[in-house]
Formats: structure tokens, sequence, C-alpha cells
């Protein structure tokens, strides 16, 4: 029996919100031969992540070209081999991928990663255990700095990596505000998650308002772990207390064609000023050598349970570009997959 | 024969630029009683700087509270004591205080810095080695940390603190662009302080234009001194290198008002993630202790007339109140000061 091969192509740059419309369906008989050291692996799971929509930009990102047109969409995936020339890996065997939006993949046994299901599901390998918790992880400790008592802000908090600092902040003896939009993320985060407050953005009409509810819950902010940008990040700044530390780990609300044609904003730097405050811009790639540090850290607590880990999952390969640009509605909680 | 004390009042916020109408001048015979450990001195140069204009906002800056109405406008000022009840002071020694706009004043000796006119010009205890030069280079050494070969770019470079980045980035081996309002600025930037490149600010109409002539002179920056924010700020930001640092020592373009109410300008904070930036604002008052330190590396500098200090005077107390609005008009060139 010919097994098919899916793809899906990128084959055409979004102005604003992205969607099938920019990609291309392409499917062909799945080609079985390997080369040594090749491993054949058939996807099981397919990680949705904001960082794609940035690759799409028509300016420079965090690389210097976009994501090339006509190739399949670059991503993580979580996936079982189906063969192998190589010893380390045996059909069955759990592995993580950067193959992309396809259903199988030929790679070189170098570039998987194995997956032991004995520690947590699979699926954590494209999150808490994966370039998302990476990103929280080290960008709390390393540029968040909390001390014990400080209050820790965190926009974007129901997302993949928002969830993850909100917990690891609370590890840390800080004081959390957690915000997100619609009251039953606000919600999940403060029963859930034990955020000491949530607001929900989308309830207030402007930054000054949104600001004067923070300032009367917090009193002023130690750091700010920011995924979101715009209207969060103008009500946060007039309220940094000395010293404050800003991590930029994203700007979501800036992705859908905010990159290549800014939005308009207050002029707000001059409060760096005055509190002597940091901010820092951080990518979950230059930590990946540090891997090893965070598992040892971060996977016997996923393993007692003491971390959640909330997935949203989305059935069918034919839905990855809607779930991608499901990552800007602001439907979902936690980490975004689609399932094969 | 009665001498008179003349002081400037403080006494209405400005809502955009400020000038004399926000002050009162007050004339009264000068009190010549003085208690123990007390001295006497009578004011020859008066500091003019940018943050006296932000202490003028109606919000939350640097202090929690706004200058207060109703007493003289606080500022440095080089001295002479006239008389003296400590044993450290002796009429006609120079020295530093942090009296204010008044011709006299009556300080507690342990309030004043002495200054040794053997070492350079007294006038400098208010320039290169007084706030400006600490600002410049802690701001320069310990938030910009520029190494050699790298670039770094200087806004407001004309000016007190910026014509000494522009010097101090050079002798750590970096390539200076020089950003300065006027061809004559410019030139003197280019010919006297030997900035590898200078760039006239007003002859562009905006930060695109702008940020392409920049990109064309030096590929990339690594280190953005920042005085100036606004328009400038809009052109460096999308051309920060992986790792940049950029140094929020001032936002001049927003002090006439902007703090208050803030301009609009672009968002891109997104460029601090894509090359994992840093930002750190930077205030004088935090090397305070830290001032020997520097004079041990400037001092034979300035001694031996290897930097340039350049300053621009206006005669008369009468004209502080429009000597601080010129600040903001871009007229003079290095460290303003008003002579009594």
């Amino acid at each position: 029996m010919q097994t098919t091969h899916r793809q899906w192509i990128y084959r055409q740059r979004p102005a604003a919100t992205v969607g099938s419309e920019h990609y291309a369906l392409r499917e062909q008989p799945l080609e079985m031969a390997l080369g040594a050291g090749e491993v054949l692996i058939e996807a099981r799971y397919f990680s949705v992540d904001p960082y794609m929509r940035i690759g799409q930009s028509g300016k420079p990102t965090y690389d210097a070209e976009p994501h090339p047109l006509g190739v399949v969409q670059q991503g993580g995936v979580v996936a079982q081999v189906i063969a192998s020339l190589d010893t380390a890996f045996a059909p069955g065997d759990w592995v993580r991928s950067y193959s992309g939006w396809q259903t199988h993949a030929r790679v070189a046994a170098s570039d998987l990663t194995p997956i032991d299901p004995g520690i947590a599901p699979v699926t954590t390998a494209l999150g808490v255990l994966g370039m998302p918790g990476r990103t929280a992880w080290f960008g709390l400790t390393e540029a968040g700095r909390p001390h014990a008592g400080e209050v820790v802000v965190v926009s974007g908090a129901a997302g993949a990596v928002g969830s993850l600092v909100v917990q690891f902040a609370k590890r840390h003896g800080a004081r959390v505000l957690a915000i997100a939009g619609g009251p039953d993320k606000c919600a999940w985060l403060r029963d859930v998650l034990h955020a000491d407050w949530t607001l929900d953005y989308k309830a207030f009409s402007d930054a000054d308002a949104l600001g004067a509810a923070m300032k009367a819950m917090t009193g002023g902010v130690d750091v700010y772990f920011d995924n979101v940008g715009g209207m969060v990040t103008d009500a946060v700044i007039p309220l940094i207390n000395r010293r404050a530390r800003i991590v930029i780990c994203g700007q979501i609300s800036q992705y859908s064609g905010g990159l290549d044609a800014p939005d308009l904003g207050p002029r707000l730097l001059h409060h760096m000023l005055y509190q002597r405050a940091t901010m820092q811009g951080i990518l979950a790639r230059d930590y990946v050598h540090r891997m090893d540090e965070m598992t040892r850290i971060v996977a016997p607590w996923v393993k007692a349970g003491e971390i959640v880990f909330e997935e949203t999952v989305i059935d069918g390969f034919d839905q990855l570009p809607a779930a991608l640009n499901s990552l800007f509605t602001g439907e979902h909680r936690g980490k975004l997959l689609v399932r094969a």
C-alpha cells in the first residue's frame, strides 16, 4: 500500500492575518528510500508558535531573511520513527524534530532528539520540556531575575510561555499579576495557576484605565515579562519600580502586520531613565545549549505533577494554517498543538 | 554697603516650553549671619541642565514629586566662599554646591565640594569633571560597554553629555556616529571631536530616511547612547546589531510637554527581541559615590588638554529661565552655563 506524503508549502507572504490562502497543500507518494544515518519519521503532533508569523514579515527580524517561499513551513514536531538506518533509532521511538508541516520526513539521525515517554506525555517536548519551557525558564531567571516578594507582571499569561512564567515566578516567591484576554482565562489563571492577581485587558478601553487597575493591585512592577506588547505594555511601563527588569519575549499584538508597518503608541522610554530600568530581548535559541540545565530542574516538577502544562489540541493536518492564525485571535489556552 | 540676595523662585509649572513666566525674581538684603559649620557662598556659574525640565513634569519622574513650587530653582552651582564658620573653607575658595538659582547661599560645609582650580577651569566642576562627565563616563562604560571596533551612535552629540560620550567612545576604540542638529554642530563634531561620521537629523524628513543614511554609514549599531529620543531613536532601533546595548540617558525631544502627554511614535520593541538587545536607563545620581574613580581616569586627560570640554556661557543671572529653555531649542554647543 502506497503512503501519501502531505506537505503545507508556504507560498505567499501575508500582509495582515495569516491563513490557508498563504499555503498550498502538496500530496505525493511517500519516498521510503533512506541513506546511511537517516531516519524516516511520521509526525504525530505539530507545534504552532507565534515566532512563525514573525518569520513571515517582509523586513529583517530574528533572521536576516524571512522564511523562504515555496518550501515546507518550518516548525517543531513530535514524531515516531517508522524506519531507520541509524542504530540509535528504531521504529516506534518517539522523537522531536524540526521537520515542519509535513506528515513524514527523512531526517539525519543527528537532527533528532529522543523523547522519553516515561517522564511526561510526549507532547511536553513541544511545551514545558521544549522551546516554550526553555523560553519561560531562562527568560524569567536570566533576564527577569525575580526576587521573593517582588511583583512580576506577565502578559499573554494564558499562553504556552506565559502560563509557565506565572508558575515559575510563583516558585521564586514572587507575587504575580497575570494578564490575559477574557474572564475564562483569568479564572483559570487565578484558580488553577494560583496567580495572585489577574486582569482581563479586554475589559479596559485604554492603557490608562488598565494601568490604574494594575497600580491598585500591585503598587508597582519589579519584573514585566512581556509576550504581547501594545496597549498592555503601555499600561505597565509607567508603573515600573526602581531597577525594574522588562523581558521582551514576544510582541504578539504586533505580528499580524505591525512588524511591517509599525503601529503608533505613546513614547514611554523616559520611564526607563527615571527608574534606571533594564529591558532585554530574549530568544529561545540562545538557550538551546542549556536545555539539560533546565530539564534537570523542571522535569522532576513535571513528573511529580507540580506544573500545570495545559494543551489545546486541534485535530487534523489540514487545520495547520488556521491554527497558526488562531494564535493571534486568542481563543486557546496553554500550548497550541495540531494532531496529525 | 548692603548686598542684594537675588533668587529665581519656581512658581508655575510649564505645560510646554519653560520661560521666565514660570519664575519670579525675588530680591532681598543678604543675610550675613552664619551658624557653626556654615559657609556663605557667592555663585559665579550656574548649571543649566535638561533634567531640570523633567522635574517640572506634573507626573512622577525620577522623584515621586515634581520640583516644589514657591522655592528657589534647584541646580548645581560653582561658587566662591565669602565667609565661613568652618575650618575647611576660607574666603576665596572655589566650591561646587547644589544651592540653585540664587546669587548667594548659606550652606552647611558638608554640602560643599571643594574645587581645585589647578587641575582645570573651575567650570569643569559643572561639566566634564561634574555631573555631565559622570553621566557620560558611567553611562557609556557601565551600560554601553563599547568594545574596540564597535559602532557607537550618540544622539544629542553636541551637548554637554553627548560631546563627552563621543570622545570617551573614541578612546575605547569604537567607531562613532555623532548625531546633532545643524551643519555647524556636525562640522565641529567631525573636525574637533573626530567623530567618524556625523549626521544632521534636521536634514531628514523622517526616521526612515535618517535610518537609511545611518545604515549606509555604519552598517549597524552596537551601542546607542540616547540623549534625545523621538525620531532619532525611531531611526536607530531598527538598525541595532545582535546584543546591542541601548543607553537611555535622556529623552530631550520629549521634555517640553511630552512627559505629561506622551507623543506617539512607532512601536519598535520587537527589534529588542530579534537582536537580544539590552536597554538600560541611567541617572547621574547612581554614580555619585564613584566620582573618585572617574576623576582618577578623566582628570589627567583634562589636565593634559586631551579632552575637548566646550562651554557655552550666557552672561547674567537674569538670563537663567531663558537659558533653561534654550536647551530645548538646540542652539548651544557643549555645556551650557550662566555666569553671575
